[in-house]
């Protein structure tokens, strides 16, 4: 039941063809979302460069093709399809418009917007191992119309590259810090900041990195404040989430 | 929004009062639960004979027996208080009237229903450290009104204290089966039983039992079919499932 | 020993042949099974409608067919082949006649029951990818002779969804919730429902979540009442105990 | 070395004092912060309304007043001390003026911070016991200049009264969402909100919830996007990250 | 059902009390124990010298006396109490005459047997800290018969301490390997000797020793054969299985 | 240094062509092995009828053929070849012959030795996938000269098939309990038998099962006494110990 | 058998008192340490300076004076006892002259050695929580004989504090990083410095820290190279392996 | 911004060309490298000998080539490439002149130094499977410029092939000690040693040694004093930590 629905309902009552005792009990048992709650993503997709998401693994490229048309013709501007693999890219490519961002393993279909905020994220990795769950949270952020500033391969261990951009690290609005192994970085970077930082933990690593526990476990025990964690590779989780908060006060 | 506040809505515009817009306005923000879903505790709560249940622990003697007065004066017949130490049994007992059953950390206050079901619930325990959490069962049932049968200190390492009462695990048609350390008891009364067996691992062991994971690991790789497990030392759950499965067909 | 061989032994000594100790002394050794107790499976296995269940994983075609043949022959109506790869099945197919599910991982050889109860079973998954697991659910149900209703995708995120189906949950008699990730659809739904909520983990998921440990421990400590849990990506293990449940009273 | 101490060193440079070979010399081994950047906390204490955070487990009620004293002395208008048992924020009481917050363990010293943003931070919790960890977020939110919104005991079993909450989650601009056991309230309100949204799973709970692990593995595998996750009973931090994003675009 | 209701029930077959299929009807829901089968640990009891067992543990000293009197009354000869504290062993002593082993936290009611085997079982720990699990290996050993000999503190951080020792490990029958921390001694010892040698990991250790999971881990993958493993600190089920292995061929 | 180097030592000594201190400073450097100890495995091959065992995993076919010649000649009667893929088996049996056994992944070459003891090895295994693992039990202890009698598929969830060979069960000197997921055979058996029992788990499952980790920590726990364990899959090191213990009082 | 005993074999040999092969008899079975190995741990106390080391837990003031005593009386010149309580400590001074480091819990009976070597070890914590685990560290390399510089609470949440000190990290010969939470700093000196770090994770943490095992792993994945650990809390552990590290080459 | 920069800096400063006040604010964001720290690895580089090292796994081997070609132009004399598979050293060597050493996966560009210092690295392993791991630790020791001594499969089950060189390890300034399964190796080492032991886990093992993690474990809980940890099967650190160790007092 949708507004359009809910309104007949109420007009019936007025035109007396419901009494309100039969108007409540058809009411009665209808679900949430159809007296007028938008389902949330769809809710969030009919704003104007917000782009709607495609989970691209599991599903064939014929299907991703299927729903992105179906998107881009109901009047979404950008479609962001992750996790999907350079081959199925390249099949994708084949049906309809995409660009690939091949490190991300993220296709863009439809229009990238323009930034529509100043604020700038601030994307670092402790090694180039971690980049491609760096550029997942970048292209993302990017697709939902932000800044992305990379700083890549700025590992603890050799604190001084990290600390040669101490001033990207005090501007940004928000930070998203990904690093596996030991995953200090994102206390380090929580320490010279002032804004939020999304730690992001990968599996790179190997023996007692138990594919990115360890970095997870240090990461939510940042003794830096102003610091929260993601799920282990969920470069995607994020962006979007970095995004959220550099638009804060835009909308 | 109860039931009659929603009428009165459609009756205003039945009335003329609020055009449909305006009804559709009031409505759309409306949460779910004010559209007459009952909450689903107090739902249970009003038939017959389903006691209210209070969790006991981190309340005082008077806080309990406050709401054990509410809800005895607004028509409920017994109400279930749960992990209660002994010591603040003794305390609420000289505020309110309950009956305090030790071993299982339970008191009920108002009437113990009659069973109102044949069927019969089979308790079952590996040894007899396990008894607390099978008493909590057990009384948690029968406060329900079903009829329980307590099997004792069972463990599979002495098998033929188990078959000798090959019988009632026949015969039941809910079983609980309770145990600590290698809780192996689930598997066999699974392999014995017609009938549904809610397993409850205890926290009972040492060493590598890891206070119940032993035990609910293997309860969780049961291969007998129609076994399904609740959390550690879980017996309120167990029984309160119990009892559901009880009375299917019977109300 | 079965009870014909029974009956000979007490024959022989009502007739001289065995004096009573040396009848004894014949039966002491004798095991369990052969006084009588059925084997529960086969036990199971010869009333009406009951599916005898061969796991097919590890088995080639050619001893699936063989044992199913015995199995309906010997007066079995119809035969659960669980974990049966498609390639496996196509191969079956070649030997015997079966219907094949293939999101299932299942081949029922045989008739499929007519359902011979009332009561739905509600099997409903927090995402598409959790789907497998709970068609195997699904199908097992069914082919113990129930109605089945799915309600698919409707995971905790996109709560209005779920929702959307509040009667479907409030009316079934077992509901089987089968989650991935973060697993909270049993909580959920348990926190709706009057039946019980048998709730199977998946290992739907990435990083943290572990293969499916997210979702386990998230339903084992469930706070709704009538919960309990499978082992991870057991669909036919909660299909086979909502099938129990459901006939609870009908037999 | 400061700013002064540096800008000696050119002068006596252009001075002739040194020669430039010397003045390299002299720099060559000096630290990072002397040369004029501001240890951070330091650098935020100095902005007005900005409390410093004083860790008050292992501390003497006399050490804490002796720095409390220290930094209001030196400007600071608010001073939030943290983790102050009840005993010892009655001894601290004798020595400072503190208002205490007995369920957020939490003591202010000076003026607790009139708000000076629009913008609402929502705190949830599942139930009544994940209380002290949602009021150590709050508080320290409100110290730090922001409105807060309590919203207690809507966890996911009873998930109406969540939902007849659904604006007050629709109009924050960041929430903290507190929950332990199975922690699934941080993507219920995930799947509802715009605004990014901070999980703090608590240590509440018994036997497989593992002191908070069930509930943080939940959060970490949030299916809704926007959630971040904090450290186990971290309320502090999330409602210090809360603050952080509740005042982007207001400094 | 004792063999001599067995017998009588053959009796009245035979005197034609009883018809057959009435004999066959009576017996057949009959449990295995009744059939003959001694309750395993009754069985193993009516030999002459070995013990029969009371956990102590939760059980009051009143309980303990009273069977361990029932015990001796029925003929036992010894009675082990095991995790007996050293306050209730106290009391105990007052009910009953006991031995009480401090270290072992053991009491032996009646009359410790002597040796009736030539076999020698070793006891070694590593430190001196895990010795009261060895001395309840060792007292086990003792009350059901054995010659033990005790090697104490030949952890391998000193080998050589060990290998002083090498005739002593050459001859035993079998031996218990009893260490905490990283529980190298059974392998060790597992290399320098030649009947089994079971290992029993203590609690002994402080960090990633997590309470004997370390040691546990180390026994499980000795690469020495004829090395198995008990539960952590479980001395008792060390020395049991010694004395069983030390008493084969002799009996 | 060997027994001769040693006596020749001593000889010089005694000739007086070496000083007792120069013959102390030629000894003191001597390691252990030098001074007669055999090294333990060498030792063990030397007596008749007890193989050598060569770790067949890693090795070619060629280098295990030039191993077992050697052996061969070396005056050893029957040398065993563990974890041998069949692929790997047909590639040996092209050099030396073998007797190859596929279900335990074993090869024998030279002659399999006669039962030299009446003591029989019970094998038992919960389904039919642990048939492996306790196949490389049963073919190790068959090559060390035992008798070994086989009881697959008799896990405790149809523990009737169990109990239909307790005499089995009490007839053995050793039983080899194999078991995967919830791994209770191991405890059953351990309550009916009266010999040690060595509880194998092994990686058959899923989900829970965690590779072996549900059944190795059931079986650490078992509340029957004279149970013990090996490592996860470990049926050569489980069929050794068998033998060893069979063997007490032989040699 | 010491080094004179082995004398006098050979001296009998060579006085024709023992045949040759009565002299091979009598070493045979000779342990390892008689024959002139020293134990080690004895060894290493006869060097001057280098102290012997009673592990205090677990022992009175009473033995542990005795041990002390005669530890001193035999010649040794620094004997330290770690883990001692400030009770013991109290109690120890009453029988033998000690210094107590409270903080460390380690007490010195005898003389600190002055250092004997230019190398300096620098010992830096995390928090003021890590302290008593570095002063345990920093205690002990004293009572070896080193120079021990600290640096505490230079986390790396304050980046700058480090930084710093970074010529004290260069100047070190070995550095001892002691950190718990996110245990971050060991990676960051193993960036900066030149010589062998020892990591030692503590136990300060809360919630996800798992006492520890959050640092531990986090230590163990460092990617900076020269970074090795040691167990949890084990701040002796390190002092000791660091005043290793620190003499080489001096003696 | 290196030396010359810095020095340009002041030149500028003399000459009148800046005011003291603009250098301040040039240098004033200047990180940390540019001021002459120069980066640790480039540091370490310029030193005579000490190689540079290039981690080959994800990296081309053309990639490999320009890395490695242009550290050899910058004056590098040895450069050390890590993991690298046989077959991209295969594909390499067609690219530049190295030699690859299999076992260890690495190979070495330019000159492979003189041993510079007169101690011995001595590297242990318990297996022959744990060769690869201590072959990259030896050749990476080997290219750091040490004397390299390798003592392979003494594990600890067979501890006389230990003993038997036990002078290699009294004589060793450094040890590194690589064992999988249960890891005892470094202790017993550890405990015959007087030099610093660095223990290696590998990930050698099946069933409970979890990849590695028993012999971690047990290696952390070594009671041998002098012996610290590296992450499972880093062979590369634990070569490079033992240089370091070896080198000290020679630079």
């Amino acid at each position: 039941m949708d507004r359009n629905e809910l309104r007949e309902l109420f007009q019936k009552t007025a035109d007396g063809e419901l009494t309100p005792d039969e108007a409540v009990m058809k009411l009665r048992l209808k679900p949430f979302e159809e007296l007028g709650y938008a389902r949330p993503d769809h809710h969030r997709g009919l704003r104007t460069g917000i782009p709607e998401v495609i989970y691209g693994a599991g599903k064939t490229p014929s299907q991703i093709a299927g729903i992105a048309d179906a998107l881009l013709n109901g009047g979404q501007k950008t479609v962001i399809i992750t996790r999907l693999s350079s081959e199925n890219a390249q099949r994708l490519s084949e049906l309809i418009e995409i660009q690939y961002h091949e490190d991300a393993r993220i296709a863009i279909a439809g229009k990238l917007p323009e930034p529509d905020t100043d604020g700038i994220i601030l994307i670092a990795t402790g090694g180039t191992s971690d980049i491609p769950v760096a550029e997942e949270a970048a292209v993302t952020a990017e697709a939902c119309g932000n800044r992305v500033k990379r700083l890549y391969d700025v590992g603890v261990a050799g604190i001084h590259r990290l600390l040669a951009h101490a001033d990207d690290i005090m501007k940004a609005r928000a930070i998203v810090a990904v690093a596996g192994m030991e995953g200090a970085l994102a206390s380090v970077i929580g320490g010279l900041a002032d804004c939020p930082v999304i730690a992001v933990p990968t599996s790179v690593g190997y023996g007692a990195s138990f594919g990115g526990v360890a970095a997870l476990l240090s990461m939510l025990n940042s003794c830096a404040s102003g610091v929260s964690v993601v799920n282990i590779d969920n470069g995607f989780g994020a962006g979007y989430l970095a995004s959220m908060i550099n638009h804060i006060g835009t909308n």
